[in-house]
């Protein structure tokens, strides 16, 4: 896959149905992975993305840094800090996102009983939801003032 | 990747993440399909999945029931009309998806601006999404207690 059509073309048909739709745009596992970073752990640079959990291999991050720039759901500028370096933020679109995350932990908190699962999120969503909805939705809110700012 | 080992090895590394677990387990296109046609459209033995507006393979669909049956998510037993075929059902680990894939319609009807997409489920999880979480809930009851029976 070339990074210049960033979209695989796997003999998918179109459909309209919107389960599909929404699995083509963020259904990778490595896409949702690097919303994950963004959203719950602040992370906004290459190098931050390729520090996480799972290893990440550099050329499937600018893949996905690609795809979810032209998807709408992230956007790519200027370190404001380091000229010669890029940040990457959620957009609306990309924040939309967080209900389907915290259903998908809590699920997972359910049902993961491998010995090393990571307790801290589903905690979270299972004690503190509303608190956690609130902390995201303020983070979005802050994001778009600095970008406003500028 | 042979039926024999239906979960692919393609290099991933373990991580704690409920949202890596989860994405594990459902994350597949075509899992999410499948349980996209029990959970809504009723749909339960081979040839109706196979009449999904997709176009699913034989081999990638029997492939994937035979994962989702792994992983506790559906079950397979004989048609009690026809003993000589199989009738697919989720199990509560599967109508534990619901709320996720309520949400990714949500968001789907926000974002999906394709002219060919399809606004049924959109419509009904944006106008009557308390009913339809009852139908569900409904429906998952009525196949508990027709499992008791037998």
């Amino acid at each position: 896959m070339s990074t210049a059509d960033p979209k695989p073309n796997d003999g998918k048909r179109p459909s309209g149905c919107p389960v599909t739709f929404a699995l083509d745009t963020f259904g990778d596992r490595w896409t949702l992975l690097i919303i994950r970073e963004m959203m719950f752990h602040g992370r906004r640079t290459y190098g931050e993305f390729l520090e996480a959990d799972e290893a990440i291999s550099t050329n499937i991050l600018a893949n996905r840094l690609k795809q979810l720039e032209f998807d709408g759901i992230i956007a790519k500028r200027r370190d404001p800090d380091n000229f010669r370096s890029f940040i990457y933020e959620l957009e609306p679109k990309g924040w939309d996102l967080a209900p389907i995350l915290l259903e998908i932990i809590q699920w997972s908190g359910k049902y993961d009983t491998r010995p090393g699962r990571l307790m801290h999120m589903v905690e979270r969503v299972k004690n503190e939801r509303q608190a956690l909805e609130q902390e995201i939705e303020d983070r979005a809110i802050a994001l778009r003032k600095t970008d406003d700012s500028e």
